[in-house]
This record gives structure tokens, C-alpha cells and sequence, in this order.
């Protein structure tokens, strides 16, 4: 089982009322900077600040009446749940959100303020899937992994594809991984809509277990790994890694340093607000680890959610 | 000597090839916190982060070629010395910039970056002029004034001509007010193109001369005012004055608290960067001074520049 473009079209379908087509920004400054001119596309200003509404929306829309009504139920800590528990209360159905009881208090009441049913458990893994498993049991709701996930990969896939309608010459689109629902959207919505487009993802080095599985053919997990960019801790899933294997070009790392600045880049000079997982789009663009000089790039800014109280670039 | 409808919408031609056309957003938070259905016109994404750089634009191309190419000469420290130096820049014609000598250094190298020629001197008002002056004579560069210049003036009214076209039916449009250069031209722009919207200006309670000038009926002069709204700092001019007692409603005052809550709310939630000056707006929207229930409020943000080392909210 994959995902088609068709699929990917069908969610853009169903999720459009539902989502906001996120604009495409430009930036003289990050042109110059970066030698080549960068689009980016901004799911910081989609709903609840992240293109994880899109796939949430798409989970939750394609259920016939009889399921929804059962609800959604996921484990999270990240954007899904708070994506997850929005889309689930648009629909006016349930959503069941297994969190760890160490989750920070702000993403707690995130999740409870879109209306999200938390449970909490011990932080780990086992208490998760079996916390989740068990309300899923008892409610016949249905799960909705955070990436590996047919309706969920299809749903994030239709940034890209708004992202080609308005641009469509991109030479180069960059979205980055961590257990790469975004990225095997966006390969797929892509490389089906524009013959020779090339596709490239932004790890960070301290988060590389999607380029190592790259390279070593098979999925290594991402162990306990550190970097500011906190929506890229998850390793690659049984689906995600065959779609990105066929059709990603390259995944290039960048530093922890290089994320800061891009992230701080973006926020003087663009004036938006995107986390560290964001910023390292815009970080491949300046370690020229890869020549992108004089293309039509285009970057997906997957998200805008940070605690400001706490800026990685003071101390 | 005033500023017409007519020259609002030739300074909307005159400048339309070098400024953005900005975005208006809309947040449903925000609507929810405020009761009324709101809209703001994005001028943290207009060029330099600021909407100075209409008034600038305007009064450098409205120039016939042979001012243009003595130059244009101004005094001043904030965004308008960055606006004029990158509008004469764009014009290809040079821009002399008198700033204090303890001006910030982040904001010498911010004009000089746009290319403006940087001159020194004393930190007072007298110093500054006569350094101007002399500067206007050697050179025989027109002096742009930051707000009371009717060029100026017809420059910044654009935004409000490009808000209205976005979104003909707003019943109030909210602009904050320092010299008044932004809020007599949109005041001008609003009346002229919608019979009957509601014109009203939003200033700190810590520097609020114009207010208290509206109530005199004569300008009462800003002395050493202390607000984090550092855009604000300024007293109305001879020309802004006038057109403000006439189409202005009212001057809604804001407390300090209420315009870092406001900055901060629309980082956290709209995802935008805006400064102090334009968290005014949104304050207004909150302290409940005047009824705004279920009402179409355009919103003006006037500007995206902040030091982002330093953020009101942290200690």
C-alpha cells in the first residue's frame, strides 16, 4: 500500500474548506544571501501553526459518519495532537490524545484548548501505544499515526501541490524529515506534477537517522537524539521510507548553528515566526553543502509554534 | 496646503512598481479574544519592515530628475531614515541621513546596509537641523520630513486605499499615531473612499500628546515620553494636526501592559513579527475602551522591527 497523486488531489478536495491555502512568501535579503530565489511556502500560517493540520484534517474528513462519530485517537506531544484535536473539533467529533505526564504544561493546554480528550501516561513508548490502544478499545475510535499514514501522507502532500500551482517553474523543493509525512507528501505531490523536479530534505546533524537510513538502505531509529528542532526527534516509518528511498534526491544535514541563524534570518527579515524544525530549510540553502546557485528554490516552512519565553538564540 | 484623495491614488501608481502590496490577514483567535471580526494590513512585510517606506517611495519618485539626482536629505534614527535610504537607493540617486551620534549601532548599520550616507552629530534636535541644513545646502538635496510633508503623507494613505480595496466593507480602521503621518493619510484615504467608516488612532497612555492635543484642540508637545512603543515618540506636525482634528474620531489610549500582551498574541498566534508601535492597534481591540461588538475593524501594523536580543516580555 502507498500513496498516489490521486490521493493526494482527493485530500486537497476534502480538506479545502477546512484549511487555509498558506501564501507563498519572497525575500529580497534571503535571495541575496541564499544566490538563488527562494519561494517559500508558509504552513506557519496554516491552522494551529503547522502543516500538520493538513494530514489531521484529511484523517479526520475521510471517515464515513458511522466511524467518525467513534472519534480520533492518537499519542502525541507535538503539533499533531494540537492538529489532531483542531480538525477532530471542526468535525464536532472526539478526539482521545494520549500525552506523556512530563509533556510541558503550554502543550497540555494547547491540546485542551482545540477541545483534545488528554490522557496521560508514563513517558514511554509502551505506556503510549498500550494507553492509546486501550482507549481505542473502549471507544472504537480510530487511530491516526502522526506520519505513517496513508490519509495522513496524503494530506501533507497537498502543501506541495498549492505550492506548484503557484509556482509552478520550481527547479528545487526542500522540506525537511523527521519521520517524513511531509517529506513522502511532498516527494510524491511533486516529482507526479513536475517532470525533472528535484526533491531534497533538511535533517539536522544532531537528528540524522534519516540520512543514515538513506544511505544504509534500511530504517535506522533515531536514538535519543538532541537539537533545538523538537519536531524532528522521529524516525523514518514503514511507510514513509520506501516513498522517500524512490523519489528524494538527497537528505543534506545541517548544524544546530546553522539552524539558529536561518531561524533568526527569517524572523528579522521576513518578519514570520518559524520554529527551529522550519528553519533548517532555509539552513541547507547557506551551509552550500549542495550548489543550488541561480535555481528557483522552493522551501516548505513546515511550522511557527515556539515557546517565546525561551529563544534558542539567548542564553 | 493639504493632501487630496486625488494625491493618495497618484501616489499608489507613482510607488506601485517598488513597494509590496501586503498581505491582509485574519486570525480566528484573534476575532475571539477581540468580539468583533478583525483584519490587519500587514506593513511588517512591506519592504524595509515598515510602512514608512510608502511616504518614502512617494516623495522620492514624485521628484522631477534634476532634484532627484542632488539627493534627498532627512533627519532621523527609526525606520524612516531606512525607508528614504532604500527608496533613493532604488531611484538610483543618493540619500544624506543625519542620526545622533548615540543612535543604536544596529540601526546605523541597518541604513547604511540600504546604502544611505550616514552623518554624525550631536544628539539634540538643534544639532540635527543645523546639521541637516547645511548638509541641504552643499548638496541641494530636497529634505523628506519623517511625517509632516504632503507627500509624505499621501504616501502612507496608500496602505489604507489598499485595505479598503481588500476589504470594501470595514466599519472602523485602527492606525497607531507618533507624528501622524500614517494616521492623517489613512483618516484622508478612509473618509474619502467609505462614507461613514470610523476613523480611530491608537497611542500610549505614556505618550499620549496627540490625545491630549485632540482635546486641547491645539498640538500639545510630546516631552521625553517612556514607552516600549519606541515608534511613537513623536508630536504631530502643523500639517498632520489638522487633518487628524478633522476625520479622526478618536485617539483610544493603551497601557504599556496592554501593548506587550497584544506583541506578544500576535507572534504566538498570528505567527507575524511586529513591533511595540503596531501592538498598539490590537491593544485597542482589548482594553475595551470604546464598544467594537461584532464589527469589520481593519487594523494597521505598522511595523516588524524589533531587536530581537532584547523582547519587552522578558525580564
Amino acid at each position: 500500500m502507498t500513496v498516489s497523486i490521486e490521493d493526494i488531489r482527493t485530500a486537497a478536495e476534502r480538506i479545502k474548506p477546512h484549511i487555509h491555502r498558506t501564501p507563498v512568501m519572497t525575500n529580497e535579503n534571503l535571495n541575496q544571501k541564499a544566490g538563488a530565489q527562494v519561494f517559500m511556502k508558509c504552513e506557519n500560517l496554516q491552522k494551529v501553526g503547522a502543516f500538520k493540520f493538513r494530514g489531521a484534517s484529511n484523517a479526520v474528513w475521510a471517515l464515513i459518519d458511522e466511524e467518525a462519530a467513534r472519534g480520533v485517537v492518537t499519542h502525541s506531544s507535538g503539533n499533531h495532537a494540537q492538529a489532531l484535536a483542531l480538525a477532530a473539533n471542526m468535525r464536532g467529533i472526539p478526539a482521545y490524545i494520549v500525552m506523556p505526564s512530563n509533556a510541558p504544561q503550554v502543550k497540555k493546554n494547547a491540546v485542551a484548548g482545540y477541545g483534545g480528550r488528554v490522557t496521560f501516561c508514563e513517558p514511554t513508548l509502551e505506556a503510549r501505544e498500550s494507553t492509546m490502544e486501550s482507549i481505542r478499545q473502549s471507544t472504537g475510535a480510530s487511530v491516526v499515526h502522526p506520519y505513517d499514514n496513508e490519509r495522513v501522507i496524503a494530506g501533507q502532500g497537498t502543501a506541495a501541490l498549492e505550492f506548484l500551482e503557484d509556482v509552478p517553474d520550481l527547479d528545487v523543493i526542500i522540506a525537511p524529515v523527521g519521520g517524513g509525512g511531509l517529506l513522502s507528501g511532498t516527494s510524491i505531490a511533486a516529482t507526479e506534477t513536475k517532470k525533472g523536479i528535484r526533491v531534497i530534505a533538511a535533517e539536522p546533524e544532531m537528528a540524522d537517522d534519516a540520512f543514515r537510513s538513506l544511505q544504509a538502505g534500511e530504517i535506522i531509529p533515531s536514538i535519543n537524539p538532541k537539537t533545538v528542532a523538537d519536531g524532528l526527534l522521529t524516525s523514518l516509518g514503514a511507510l514513509t521510507f520506501p516513498i522517500i528511498k524512490e523519489r528524494v534526491e538527497q537528505i543534506v544535514t545541517v548544524s544546530e548553528t546553522g539552524i539558529i541563524e536561518a531561524m533568526k534570518f527569517v524572523w528579522e527579515r521576513a518578519k514570520i515566526v518559524i520554529e527551529p524544525s522550519a528553519a533548517t530549510v532555509i539552513a541547507v540553502l547557506w551551509e552550500k553543502k549542495i550548489d543550488l546557485a541561480g535555481l528557483k528554490v522552493g522551501v516548505i516552512l513546515s511550522g511557527g509554534n515556539v515557546d517565546l519565553e525561551k529563544l534558542p538564540w539567548q542564553a
